[in-house]
């Protein structure tokens, strides 16, 4: 019940939001857990994970395309290394490294135009997922 | 004591800043639980939930400023649709959508200027916030 | 196991970005909780705490500056008392008020890179940083 589960993510983009609702969803039916709290956490560090509008894929488009407006890619960083990837470690924390979703009637509760983002700034790249989902 | 509890909220204006300190700690209290965790959850795309100071009302006013500078109503947004709110949704995920707070002696732990405020980023209107309280 | 711990900070700079690695290991240790969930929560209003890449320092650098420049101290803020920090409170909500960490075989889990930041934003102050580690 309570152990940690990964989902394992191939990134195609640079930046890219990707659904996690189904995996996250049969996670928690795996897990037996009827009522309780699910942890979504993500390992990385030019990587994050937001809850925000799924059903109109534009949403997730202008998400992405403000934060490289307000996060540009090109800029007076000092993490200046082969990556260049300084601006993905800026928007990671704007977005955050993790939700939490609460689990009722064994199902992540959310919101009718709710899904859960992986937020890829740093792609296209394998990444993973933490998930643990506990009684409440 | 686990369940799933809710708050209702009628905003007033389109960006608004809605403190719910009285409503969780009145949840946390009728939940029973003395030690533990309370995670506030907005079921919304274009609101979110946010900690801050609540003593100064200036500082919620300029919170909403900013973010409204950052991520202008008008924009180069593709989430062009009748309700014009892309910058709703790119706010909630700055702002995100939970909050977790710990629980002492039957009350949420809060700093001496903290409040927990539920922020409207596309209002007027009827919203819910999900709040549930678990034991340590 | 499940009861509050303390860290306390003493910042040096108004904007510092502070490791606190070390703290929560050692405190999730001593709770004894070998499976679990360890939250991090930080009290004060202009400061917040984040997790994001520890390895190399120029990363927090790089994210303070960011903040900096999309907040600058000085602005048209109703907040304008003594202290003049309407922008520590704008950047704390960017940050946030708490992080989660999973925790297995009695330590936090971190990817590679992770370490956990205590956000100062209106230093250099006295702070204090909430613990609670719950089994899963």
């Amino acid at each position: 019940m309570g152990q940690i589960r990964e989902i394992t993510i191939q990134s195609r983009d640079r930046c890219e939001l990707i659904k996690l609702d189904a995996e996250v969803a049969r996670l928690v039916k795996e897990s037996g857990v009827g009522e309780g709290v699910c942890y979504v956490f993500v390992p990385h560090t030019s990587a994050g994970v937001m809850i925000n509008e799924g059903a109109d894929p534009t949403v997730a488009q202008d998400i992405g395309a403000k934060l490289g407006e307000l996060v540009p890619r090109e800029g007076p960083y000092r993490h200046n290394d082969a990556e260049k990837n300084a601006d993905s470690h800026i928007k990671a924390t704007l977005a955050g490294s993790s939700v939490i979703l609460l689990v009722s009637n064994g199902a992540p509760v959310l919101g009718t135009w709710q899904s859960i983002f992986f937020c890829e700034f740093d792609g296209p790249r394998r990444r993973r997922v933490l998930v643990r989902i506990s009684e409440a």
